[in-house]
């Protein structure tokens, strides 16, 4: 039987201004951008909450894709509504507005036919939504956790439950350092790979992602793996970026047949090629017309770019 | 006949102050970072001036590290003074005072010995400067420049003139874009190849540098290569990274048979392992005890954070 992948998250309408347009009614949500990302790989189940208004299009669309929504839940009221600004350099927005409405009373409920399901992502959401994912799980074998600055400023000792749970982190630089009051890398890695997850991706954005990969009396310099991003010829929208990162990577996981340290390589370098197919169009759009065929030709020359020969 | 490197840039006594640390009158200076750097591979004429309180003992090591300093002159006066203060995150400073004092009135005059010397690093100094040694030298294999964004802005067309008229140009990813009015990467760089520089070394300090070799009608993404950092147990002093990576970059090449973009490579990744030693240690610490063996050791690493096996 083939592989699944659960993701917990968030499902959005966007709206969304860079300075190369900007676009309404998006779709958005970090369950949305790993799902999408992911079912090039693998199939996914996607466990959210939209509202009434959520566009039906959108539905056939995950439906298309192969996207399991059983476990979306189509609720009275309105949808999660972001509205964002990039700034010239795209490195930084203005949040215009965050409307919660339905994703404000989301609880999480997993369906029977997915608590089985082995491989599990769980979406930047509140860490005691992504405690309750995991209660309902009965066979975790692989689970991955992202996060963001808020929940370790407000709700730091349940993040910190959850990271003891899981097997991989996503994070990024200035949160990793938050986290572990450390100073340098080397030292923050190696005190949160000592309070859980063997695995730890730090996204750096358009400067790539580091994996480090915790295996005892190594050099650590030895335990990372470095992936530099693909160079788009122009990136439009940012939004999404980490998600689909983590989807590509993921998704690459589920497929593989063993969780080798040249696995999760090569699954760091699949998330950093999603992420650069996502940056290039507004909203979801750069991950609508992906094969196969596309996402190795970028793959080859990504490889290329570190490559001596 | 050994290949031979001529640098001409700064010579300073600088005040640093980190998060780890201060320390009054370090050596430093763009020449004598590339200089101590690239002294590791090739033999180095260093072409500056600094004043009668330059400290002895800075000779006798320049001298000690086999540094042709017929070129630097001693002048009636005081040294180029700098003092900078590192913010905590160490990736930005505040300049506490520049000094100027003789470096103010430098005529680089180079020494009848040095004018055949195939390898040249122009430092960071004046457009107009570079324009005069380059003036000065009879037969020039490889010019490699470095400029700051201080230059684009008041000396533009003095700095273009100096660019059309060598084989690489050192750069960060922000001037990169002042220079060009692009605002992509790879349109910044076909832009600014095509006047004149073949060779482009991104600077993207703790993200690492990209090399772009100009071929044409190949996939611009075939013209780059990346190179990470070395990731250091801990950073103490950031200052003179840049001019390191550039000495270990050209002293490198200067001890290749062949430019190839090979050698390029691996002159990319030298650099990045001579930018990451010297962080390690306030001024020009970190450069000086150094042999082939830990910068082997070093490079192997490095490799191995990009090798999937």
């Amino acid at each position: 039987m083939q592989n699944k992948v659960l993701v917990v998250g968030s499902v959005a309408l966007d709206d969304v201004e860079t300075p190369f347009g900007r676009r309404d009614n998006a779709l958005g949500g970090s369950a949305i951008y790993f799902s999408l990302a992911a079912s090039c790989f693998a199939r996914v189940q996607l466990v959210g909450v939209a509202g009434q208004d959520y566009p039906p299009q959108a539905l056939a669309l995950l439906h298309r894709k192969k996207i399991d929504i059983e476990g979306l839940n189509i609720v009275p009221g309105e949808t999660f509504r972001w509205g964002g600004k990039y700034h010239t350099d795209m490195n930084h927005r203005d949040t215009l507005y965050t409307y919660l409405n339905v994703f404000a009373d989301f609880k999480p409920t997993i369906p029977e036919r997915y608590r089985q399901t082995p491989f599990i992502f769980l979406g930047n959401i509140q860490p005691s939504l992504q405690l309750e994912v995991l209660r309902q799980m009965q066979a975790p074998q692989f689970v991955a956790l992202d996060t963001m600055n808020l929940w370790i400023n407000t709700a730091r000792s349940e993040l910190m439950e959850v990271i003891r749970q899981v097997h991989l982190l996503m994070i990024n630089d200035s949160e990793l350092f938050e986290l572990t009051n450390q100073r340098h890398l080397l030292s923050a890695l190696s005190e949160l790979h000592h309070t859980g997850p063997r695995i730890i991706v730090i996204k750096k954005g358009e400067h790539g992602a580091l994996l480090s990969y915790y295996k005892k009396d190594r050099n650590p310099v030895r335990n990372l793996f470095y992936a530099p991003v693909y160079p788009v010829r122009q990136a439009t929208d940012p939004t999404g970026a980490g998600d689909s990162f983590a989807g590509g990577f993921l998704g690459y996981l589920t497929a593989c047949s063993r969780i080798s340290f040249r696995a999760l390589k090569k699954a760091t370098l699949y998330g950093s090629i999603m992420g650069s197919f996502v940056v290039e169009g507004f909203g979801v759009d750069g991950l609508l017309k992906l094969n196969a065929t596309k996402i190795d030709q970028r793959y080859r020359l990504l490889r290329r770019m570190v490559a001596l020969k």
